[in-house]
């Protein structure tokens, strides 16, 4: 068994929006049984039920937290047969989620997953277990007796890692000269967040024109590749590299995603300038 | 005079949402007086001005809080003569509100209401006291000064429990067979909880059919009662236990909500199948 | 240089909204840098890009908050030349965002601006700095520096206070024994706070009659002054001094933003009412 380590933070993700209580009861679960933690929240707007989208934020978010219980929520099969799980990864960091694939890219992200655990022993749960909000009465807990300094392992039997539930975020192709991507997630001020970045542009040769050619849900832009939005007179398209280091389609002191009625998940072909 | 107590959780309520200022202005105001506390925030988006959802959401959640001063603000009538009030639970717990009887259906549910009095002592809130934002200048200090240990007592008189403005939950009653609920509340994904829990279904022998009619808004829906919302097929109708024992109406992966053009207060007619 | 001095509490305000990870990402820089603070969120929906509205209520709450580090980010300008600072007020306290008037109005309310200076020193700071999301990158990071008792000083070199960018909040002047004034921000409920206090109605010996004209939005209302809402009958127009001792036009139970259209900047003409 590993030493008992205590740890100062419980990071929380989850699709459970502010516009109910569910929130606000996890934090009183999690601080009744670990009163010294800090909770830092993530993000609790996740499209409703989308793993992907929760385990794209997740992954970006995690390089900017400290060392933490990591407790993600998305999911869309609460009450079914699908496990609850604690992840640890390469360099220490604690996921506890569903096995759902929600926590796989972010655990990635910290090294690597290196060991995880079905978490089945009721005497770190509430009970009974309410079939529908297991983010209280499982995943909560679970994170809070863990911070407190609980091992992963006493929680419940290991998982060998290719028996966990798998997500793959999808990655831009080449085509014909083309990056055939796709919109990872729109911001609050509508840019949208390609999963391309510069490197994928350099293969293929597109850093260097003027302006390149994006299509996306029927329009057909031409956007000129700049280092900040303001390189572009207000209202025009930008395609800067983001905070993340992705490629993001915006509008300078606009809404793309208003303008080309695009979303998560929008298809974007981006090639050279025809002619 | 009771031991000095000092408290390390303040929980907080309100429907002062969080698209302005008023809820960040009371932490300030908290933290100012009690720098030592951790604040909860329960819900901030009560329906605006109902005190009775407010009541319900507290009553609900306060089972999962840990030992703390529970500060609730719902208070259609600031400004006028309507007493600001602290309770003391038979628990221990302490609440502070306005006496509209928002803080009841919670206090009865740690241990009942011991003691309550009126918060009047003005050396422990902020003056002048405005008419318009008293959670800042008269609810906020008041559990502030709790939390560092000043006795609910010295902030004013006792009331006694029968002068407390008083407010009831709805109780399901039934008639002819059948149960006349209502809607207590709708969550984030359009989930209808039900003022009916099992025993009452159980009491009018609802519990062995293959399903329940509900009349709803004008609907007339066939619902099975199920364990979880996955023993139904996506997008139809199901009954379930919800996580706080409550019969809840739902959609499988669907909003019912939306499905019936319900919200709180909606009323609910459950009966057998007929034929 | 003045002696290391902790601070416990960072308070921060953004446009950032609670719809993205920006928030959380931003809370997670500041606690890996600064572990003991703890972190009051002002307001995160500013409307977007708008400094004024960010300056207005960092301004009106900034009185309620513990001495802290200030941390404000609305920032229509990122990515450009624009500069980030910090500024120490004449009562020790101390704001971080960036140069564009943001943090003036607040810190003349702390004693008045008394030094400020450029954050440059990139070990402060988290690198390489992205254009998109200096929040996370220059302003959280420097705020958690300064909690932890670097001196503002140590971030840069001073900027004479003359060549910081300023802002005006609008105040309304008189014109033919009428209040020229403007709508500074609309609260949850609708409630329309002029730029307008007591004093000027006096000024212009508005305070006596039964009730006054307001035109606003095309819209010709008479409405009584009043102490509290519940002065008047639901539904019904009244002002009253706010919470902030401005002037407030409101409905009572109502929305009077809804009922004349009204939004933040709109203007409102106050007068005798005629006859």
């Amino acid at each position: 068994m590993p030493p008992v380590k205590k740890r100062e933070t419980v990071t929380f993700l989850s699709d459970y929006g502010l516009e109910d209580e569910f929130v606000g009861v996890c934090q009183g679960v999690i601080l009744r049984i670990a009163p010294h933690v800090k909770i830092i929240h993530i993000h609790h707007n996740i499209l409703r039920q989308s793993i992907r989208h929760g385990a794209i934020v997740l992954e970006q978010a995690i390089r900017f937290m400290p060392e933490s219980v990591h407790l993600a929520v998305v999911d869309p099969s609460v009450g079914s047969a699908r496990r609850a799980i604690a992840i640890e990864s390469g360099w220490g960091e604690i996921f506890v989620g569903p096995d759902n694939g929600l926590l796989i890219p972010a655990a990635e992200q910290c090294g690597g997953l290196k060991r995880a655990y079905d978490i089945v022993d009721r005497s770190f749960l509430l009970t009974p277990i309410s079939r529908a909000f297991q983010g209280r009465d499982v995943f909560s807990p679970a994170a809070a007796h863990i911070a407190n300094g609980v091992a992963p392992s006493d929680l419940g039997p290991e998982i060998p890692a290719d028996e966990l539930v798998s997500l793959e975020i999808p990655e831009a192709w080449v085509h014909d000269d083309h990056l055939h991507a796709e919109v990872l997630q729109v911001d609050r001020f509508g840019n949208l967040q390609l999963n391309v970045n510069r490197d994928q542009l350099e293969s293929v040769d597109l850093v260097d024109g003027a302006s390149l050619e994006v299509r996306m849900e029927g329009h057909r832009i031409y956007v000129p590749l700049a280092n900040t939005f303001a390189d572009v007179d207000d209202g025009e398209f930008v395609l800067v590299e983001d905070s993340y280091r992705h490629l993001s389609l915006a509008v300078n002191k606009g809404d793309a995603a208003a303008r080309l009625r695009a979303r998560a998940g929008s298809t974007a072909i981006v090639g050279p300038t025809a002619g």
